[in-house]
């Protein structure tokens, strides 16, 4: 304890080391931890490769099955064209990364979407970028978790009639995980990562030898196809396709986020596994696609394509089988929970700039963003119930997000080459997140960013229109809708503080004269307790009874002449036998003739039983009138509750 | 506005004629009425019977054919024993109804049977007359209600499969119409109840005469029998029989709760009221016992026996069959109506001696004892969705609670005699409900009454026996539990009253020192408003900031400096990033180091914003902190609200 005087105010500081006691609370998500415990460890590329890549690596489980599911729709001879559109996506996913790579050289503290938006274009699209970031991000865990059960129903068909219930009892157990806090670095996220992506490339590999050498076969006792195949091959059919599969674009962003988590020189480390991850993302995604064909896989919720891929390049459904099947369905669980990191920190940073409710920037007991955390959660679990967990049936309302925000980000990043092209030789400027210095070649960076922007943009333009009618109208809808309320919010929160504002303030009013309104009910112990409180605030009490029988008015008035010690009594009586009312009129009729800075106080005496279920018999009536009172300024309401039991 | 002074204390009067404002509760139930518009008519015999008859009339309704439910068991031959066995139910009305003759006189004042048994059994007996009596009204509800609509329902089969919600709307309108506030005198009642008892006379006068003159057929096209007839006719069958029967004596007390409303001699006006009720009740009974044998009426839930009987005395289902379908609805509506005046009577009677919740005694705005109404409803609406609107399955939970009062009653009612009996000639003894004077032949007025407890005494066992299985039980466990939650109301407000209670009391402690802590998140307008009120208080202020954030408390402590007026602020470092503990706990130590008379009050700055659903964007703090504290003796909690927006 440190004693510290100036300016005449006393300041005492008291380490509190207030010790939260055991509760189920500490069972289920573990001890407090203090907020000197905050991590700071770094990782190198090998480890951050792991972390990050999950979320993008993931899509590979999904993104191929989705582009047949569309082509499906002209028949089984449609699915050659899903090599071709994997080229595209592919080529797609390079201008994204190499864009990327610029933003993480610029934002070595980070550099999401929203941040550079916000520094760079402004607050209505960086209002954008944010809510097209926390919708995707709650539509990963919904797609994720979705695909990661589907997995697991293709290798165990008995459990599909239970895919939502898992699906929900997943996400629960990942917010779980989330709400005790994970340590981003560690081996505990290296081991599924590299698992997936050997069992991957091992699959791929022996598939790609067994093609050339035509000793693949095809898929033994195929899923049967669930779509009419009726349709003609048309431009239409190829972009909704090709939309369908860019899915296989979404966490690439993730990286550029976690910037601050990489070893020294972070901004070198951080592009450098970028650059690799979209390299192995990419030949994934391109063998699947590729292997896809001549296996003859066919789309079906019963059985996902990688389970029929694995099954058909081993011959049997044995080990390595199911090792492929834990390793998919682990890294997409593991694609929901770098979800869970981005969402509430993302959200803490739009409280912290007052878009969201402020209590989102408040750490929980384990350090991490538990109220954001436990958002997601909820959000996702409905929208797998309502959606029954079909990763067809959510794909078109995922990726609009990433792409708007891909969009904006590059944008942004455009935007900032171009300011940077404008400053003088040697100006810096300091910004939010970033310093701007002149830097060699800033038109290429800015072409480079500009290209991404635009391709991006086209990409969601063009998923708009193909899937606008499966689903994508509801993103389209929900986006304006979650600017509104952040600009609702950020309204709400600026004009507080412009009205709680000191600056401009003079001296605060004296209060002048201090009238003290006791409302009784009878005369008692509680009633004598109330009125030496209300004595000791002030010279000026009333005690006022509301009379709704007139037998009982008399008999309180007698005893107020032997316990009331000189102080006014007003009886009010009540014909209707309202007791609330009466009160508040006389209160308002006093208060409407109050003089300046003259303050007033209504004392209520409040019977506090000592078993809660007993309030049931009593009367609540200092309840409702705090309630009552409580929008009425000027007025204070204090309880002087009384203990019985 | 009259001024009294007396003892040095200033009593002042205020006729507030605050009128409450028109509102949708206005529309429903109609405009408040004063106190003084409390009804105090007087009625004659003749509006008498109609107003406090039709419970017990209503019985007829389907009183015998419960009856004939029972020996159905024993197919239809058993049919035989139903007029021996209405004879007995019909002996014993007799001796009920003058012992409740007797009864009338001795409590001029209304003697029902709570009021009996409170007077001369004592407390416990009291209670379970009391809970007899209430299960009693409830049930009423229920089977009078559910009988109507199956009357309804034997004339329109059509509505059959609605008569659960019909029931259910039936129930909530005379809940309503009770709301409202109904006046027990006048010809609304007179009118329904003497057509009933025309209908119902000229229906078993024609019956009779045709049955004589050997023209009555029999039903023609009755509906199906439901029982399947496997059980010989045994003793028990025709106890169980019997106990069915005696449904018909539900209702005989309604008169020796009224008699107050009665005029002048109103206890010989209401005893010969009484007798004639018995009388009609019985004559109509046996009359159509009578005919259901010779017509070969059959029990159903699908058709009454009612209906059975009118439409084969008039032949066809024309006018007179309609206006004997249409009374005997009215009647058992109007039985329900019965029970919604005495139901909220009792409680409020029992809330008024302690043992429910005192609420229950308070009138609302028409007057009525509005929560007894709409409980009474919510109750017996429950039952009805329950037991599906069945009567005979209603019918074993009936009657239990009505010969438990009988009994109760009647004992009450011989101790009287016993205890006026052994008074010295002359001796006047004053009782709570009646006076205690020597009377002539109390010994044989004993014997009567005696012989009345006995009898339904023996009747409740019968019927707790040979119904046990059907329902019973339910009755027989719920009574013990009612009494004992009226014991421990009855316990809670009498220590209560203890606790409280000022003799013995001496002078209030004196408040010596009066300690003020205001807790505060920031400084700006809303803590500085708080602070005023807070030095207005004591010259003890201290203000305490938990912070969660060192470079915000740092920036608070800089703000104190300016704008603190000197007082004390304690800033209390919270490594867990907990707000209320360290506050908790704080001010508890504080309490705890408290010298005797010393006052403590916490004076919570709270924000209240324009619109309520703002308030989602602000923490709490002053709401959870009230609320840990409320049970906290000798803290005083003071919110200072500031408005804004």
């Amino acid at each position: 304890m440190g004693i510290e005087k100036e300016n005449g105010a006393t300041i005492l500081h008291r380490a509190t080391e207030y010790q939260p006691p055991r509760s189920w609370r500490t069972w289920l998500i573990g001890r407090p931890l203090p907020t000197a415990d905050a991590p700071h460890q770094t990782i190198g590329k090998a480890v951050g490769l792991a972390v990050f890549a999950s979320d993008a690596l993931s899509s590979t489980a999904y993104a191929t099955q989705e582009i047949l599911i569309i082509l499906a729709a002209a028949g089984t001879m449609a699915f050659g064209y899903v090599f071709p559109i994997s080229v595209a996506i592919v080529v797609l996913l390079a201008i994204v990364a190499i864009s990327y790579e610029q933003t993480i050289h610029a934002y070595p503290g980070g550099g999401g979407a929203y941040i550079v938006a916000r520094d760079n274009l402004g607050e209505l699209p960086a209002q954008t970028a944010g809510a097209a970031l926390l919708t995707d991000y709650i539509l990963t865990v919904a797609v994720s978790v979705s695909s990661g059960v589907a997995q697991l129903t293709s290798a165990f068909p008995e459990l599909f009639a239970y895919r939502v219930p898992i699906a929900v009892v997943l996400v629960l157990f990942v917010m779980l995980i989330n709400l005790r806090g994970v340590k981003e670095s560690g081996a505990i996220f290296a081991i599924p990562t590299y698992f997936f992506m050997g069992m991957m490339f091992l699959t791929v590999g022996v598939g790609l030898f067994r093609h050339v050498t035509g000793t693949l076969g095809t898929v033994v006792g195929p899923p049967p196809l669930e779509v009419a195949a009726a349709q003609a091959i048309t431009p239409f059919l190829i972009l909704h396709a090709f939309s369908s599969g860019t899915a296989a674009l979404t966490g690439v962003e993730a990286i550029s986020n976690g910037i601050p988590a990489f070893k020294e020189p972070r901004s070198r480390n951080a592009g450098i596994t970028l650059i690799w991850m979209a390299a192995i993302l990419g030949s994934l995604f391109l063998g699947i696609s590729l292997l896809a064909g001549p296996i003859g896989a066919v789309p079906s919720e019963a059985e996902t394509v990688i389970s029929q891929l694995a099954r058909t390049v081993y011959g049997d459904q044995g080990l390595l089988y199911l090792g492929v099947i834990a390793a998919t369905t682990v890294i997409l669980i593991m694609a929901a929970n770098t979800s869970f990191a981005d969402f509430p920190r993302l959200s803490a940073l739009l409280a912290g700039d007052g878009f969201l409710p402020r209590q989102l920037a408040y750490r929980g007991s384990r350090l991490v963003y538990s109220r954001g955390i436990m958002a997601l959660a909820l959000i996702a679990c409905v929208l797998i119930v309502a959606f029954g967990a079909s990763v067809t049936a959510l794909i078109p309302l995922y990726a609009i997000g990433v792409f708007l925000s891909f969009t904006l980000s590059q944008a942004g990043m455009a935007r900032r080459w171009w300011k940077i092209g404008h400053l003088s030789p040697g100006q810096q400027v300091q910004e939010r997140g970033s310093v701007l210095r002149r830097e060699a070649r800033w038109q290429l960076k800015m072409v480079i960013n500009g290209l991404g922007s635009a391709c991006t943009l086209v990409v969601m333009l063009v998923f708009a229109g193909t899937k606008f009618v499966d689903g994508a109208w509801i993103v389209l809808l929900l986006m304006p809708i979650l600017v509104a309320i952040f600009s609702y919010i950020h309204h709400h929160y600026q004009r507080l503080a412009r009205q709680l504002s000191l600056d401009d303030y003079g001296a605060p009013p004296r209060l002048a004269r201090h009238r003290v309104i006791l409302p009784i009910g009878g005369v008692h112990r509680g009633t004598l307790a109330a009125l030496q409180y209300a004595r000791s605030l002030s010279d000026d009490v009333t005690a006022v009874h509301v009379a709704l029988d007139a037998a009982e008015a008399e008999r309180i008035q007698r005893k107020w002449e032997t316990w009331g010690e000189g102080v006014r009594l007003v009886v009010l009586d009540s014909p209707y036998r309202l007791m609330l009312e009466p009160l508040l009129e006389y209160i308002e009729e006093v208060a409407a003739h109050r003089q300046p800075n003259e303050t007033m106080t209504i004392v209520v005496p409040q019977f506090v039983p000592g078993r809660w279920w007993n309030s049931l018999l009593h009367t609540q009536t200092a309840t409702w009138l705090r309630l009552a009172l409580l929008f009425k300024p000027g007025i204070v309401v204090t309880d002087v509750s009384y203990q019985v039991d």
